[in-house]
């Protein structure tokens, strides 16, 4: 990093220009954490906009033009795009630039950051703040703020490097979180791939519901509101983490129908005591969760 | 009726002053729905409070003398009470009195009022716009503005007396939806119960996985706390709903669990056409909801 500040990368360059890709410029900008942004979308309208707003200096119609000369090289691009990117643009990297991701899922790229011979530049990151809005529309400078950031180091991640992705991260206001992949992954397919996969089959019940004839919607109140939610997030990139993120999604998808049984046994049994039990143990769960 | 003006009920008596009998109070009195109001509650402190807030002019220390000579009785307490109540005030009811109830499941109530002899006086009631708070502090006049609130005649009901229990719900501010007994809980199972138990075991298996060590709650982001909000309900007000509406539960229950079998079929063959076309029909669901 000669003559840079520690505190800046100089030249930032983001791949993927929704939600995330865009808060991040916005954020990165106001925080000082480079001097020149470029910003790569596939889709032309996107890089358009993206440079009308303000959001990046220039938006290049390749990857590899976008990345070339950048200390920060900002990957927000949906999970399983991520690691043909790298393939894309590794030999056009910064001998010495960090190059970090927002993939919801972290073992697979991570294995292909390993594949392709980039586990010295990359750190993989995942930054627990996306929210249902998609596109460059939803961009949000203050997304960043007060979230928890998760990076995933490996063994094989060096220490100045990781320190500076530790750098860029507080610098959007998020807190650092470091977990293995392998953690990251098994604790998301609980805490957020289910929960989309829990929303998506209330609203799947609802139609069979409504085929039939009874006014699901009409009914329907706070608790659907809340329970369907996220499901109007972006299916193709839903079902690419839901891919990606295979197996741990299976054994929490697993876990919950074993505890709808529980229920479901304490419900048939008319065992008001159990029942009552089980939901004051969810109902303080819930306390702790929100302190 | 006699000498009263058909928009109003003279006398109010409400009994159970939690945050729906105390909307209620808030919201009749605004509306003219009554010029003298009783509360009956089995907490004394609650009784005192309610008339030291000015929800009630008298808050006697039995149900029966709470609806004495009244001319709407509005039980508002936890649904397995209802019956037992009515039991209770039966001989006390005035022979004109329009009896109902914010019960959130109907065919168990609606039985236990034909068992009572009280079919020509009751018409069972179920504002869908509770919240997960709960008691007199979480009664708001605004409540019922706008929600729709479900009344379940059955033929056995005089029109007359379903008249003035329209009226009472159009001074509310709601909106009338008359369904079947049979209909509405079958209904409510899917839309409301069954988001109900989905909270509670996203919140036990968080549970379980920060038992193991997973950093759940750290991570846990958005799509966690929409999944989960109405968790932190009353554990014995729930667990009375899911008994006394159990056959319709454990169906909505059994119909989700297939749903998380096709969503999992998907998930495992790696059917990411398939996956994403579910994904994509939850979605347009969601936007029907919306609207």
């Amino acid at each position: 990093m000669t003559g840079r500040p520690t505190s800046a990368f100089g030249h930032v360059a983001i791949l993927g220009l929704g939600q995330m890709g865009g808060s991040f410029a916005l954020a990165a900008r106001e925080r000082g954490l480079g001097q020149f942004f470029t910003g790569f979308s596939r889709n032309p309208e996107t890089r358009a906009e993206a440079v009308r707003r303000g959001l990046v200096d220039e938006a290049p119609d390749r990857p590899e033009l976008c990345v070339r000369g950048a200390g920060l090289v900002y990957l927000a691009t949906p999970v399983r795009s991520i690691e043909p990117l790298l393939r894309q643009v590794r030999d056009h990297l910064h001998p010495e630039a960090l190059v970090t991701d927002t993939g919801s899922t972290k073992v697979e790229i991570v294995k292909g950051v390993e594949t392709l011979g980039l586990s010295a530049r990359f750190v993989g990151g995942h930054p627990m703040c996306g929210t249902e809005r998609a596109g460059l529309e939803a961009a949000d400078v203050t997304l960043f703020a007060g979230a928890i950031y998760v990076l995933t180091p490996t063994a094989s991640t060096p220490e100045p490097l990781l320190a500076r992705a530790r750098q860029m991260v507080t610098a959007l206001g998020s807190r650092v979180l470091e977990l293995s992949p392998e953690l990251h992954d098994r604790t998301v397919a609980a805490i957020s791939h289910l929960p989309h996969i829990l929303a998506h089959a209330l609203l799947l019940l609802a139609g069979q519901r409504r085929e039939a004839g009874e006014p699901v919607f009409e009914l329907a109140a706070g608790s659907f509101r809340s329970g369907t939610r996220v499901a109007g997030s972006n299916p193709r990139m839903w079902s690419d983490i839901f891919a990606s993120n295979r197996r741990e999604v299976l054994r929490a998808l697993d876990e919950a129908v074993a505890l709808l049984d529980r229920l479901r046994a304490e419900i048939a049994a008319d065992d008001l005591t159990a029942l009552e039990a089980t939901l004051e143990e969810a109902r303080i769960l819930q306390e702790r969760f929100r302190r």
